[in-house]
């Protein structure tokens, strides 16, 4: 039986987005759809000791060059010219976040998540200014006064907190993370192993 | 024109070794032959700001056992079964180093490493130990007396600090590091980005 492939993911980290946008084709290749499932990064670094890179490889410059390298390398081996670094990175993504369960329950998941992706990391927008964020949901056709309303409701946040807790839970120190079943890959530069691991718990 | 496929390593590192080990089917699949060569750990992490993982990922027990997990699929993917962490971790490698650079010198540079990263990671003796790094040369046939006499010869040691000083100026942050021509890679994770780019190179 094919397994579930799970993707935790905050559109906070850039190589999220990056990971997010080869997902149709591998979609497409293994015949199978990826569960995109958003896990708070600010909660996992408190819950881990884990930091961003942005924080590790400040004193390390050459390794910061060379991750910057490796992302060049991927945007260009899967053409992903839409991407433009966000200046006012890093930006705190709770509201939009939040936001994403929330449109789980307005059954608007996939929409919001393309919206907000492009507005974090293609528009390059600064998306932790709630004015910014909530032209970007206008401009996608979202519901933006559902969104300023029931962003911050109990359930919502509610809805965040388990499912941080449930990546954290099951090993998540980072973003992106991957579950092919129960095995976990962690980052971008590992879905060939994802794509590999599905193939052969669906032949197991 | 076929590329130089470089490979800076350094005995501490499991990494390295579990990389060095895959080395002969590579170089067996490319129909070329991967050089080595040596670079002091140590002096890298001080020139760049780096730290060994053992240090980063003290604080973040998760992170930390997925890198092992890593690990063990890549000993189970090339089926690496001789490979047992060193218990006296981490060692010292200095005399290692400078000896790699003597072995050079004597032309004995591949019985030399294949004899010390035997007994680092797969005999898993104490090799920062002068008399037990002495006994697995002798084991495995080489002059040990003359490494005795010369490891701590000016010449020597001035040979691992241009070595070293090389891979700094090329950007090498750790161990292992590979170039594909003027391409660097780091990690024995992306050994197949290594024989892609050299196929790449090749053909152009």
């Amino acid at each position: 039986m094919a397994p579930r492939i799970e993707f935790y993911f905050d559109f906070g980290s850039p190589n999220a987005y990056l990971a997010y946008k080869v997902m149709p084709a591998l979609e497409q290749r293994l015949g199978t759809k990826v569960e995109l499932k958003p896990a708070l990064l600010g909660g996992i670094f408190k819950a881990t000791g884990n930091q961003s890179p942005g924080v590790t490889l400040a004193g390390v410059p050459t390794k910061a060059a060379y991750e910057r390298k490796e992302s060049d390398r991927f945007i260009a081996r899967h053409q992903l010219t839409a991407f433009r670094f966000n200046p006012a990175f890093p930006i705190n993504t709770l509201h939009m976040m939040r936001g994403s369960m929330l449109a789980k329950r307005l059954d608007l998941f996939e929409p919001y998540v393309a919206a907000v992706y492009a507005g974090m990391w293609e528009q390059a927008v600064n998306m932790g200014d709630l004015d910014v964020y909530h032209r970007v949901l206008t401009d996608a056709g979202l519901p933006t006064q559902a969104f300023v309303e029931h962003v911050a409701d109990p359930e919502v946040k509610a809805a965040l907190v388990a499912s941080t807790e449930e990546a954290i839970g099951r090993g998540v120190f980072g973003s992106p993370a991957f579950f092919v079943g129960d095995e976990m890959f962690f980052g971008k530069d590992r879905l060939r192993e994802v794509e590999e691991e599905f193939t052969r718990q669906a032949a197991a």
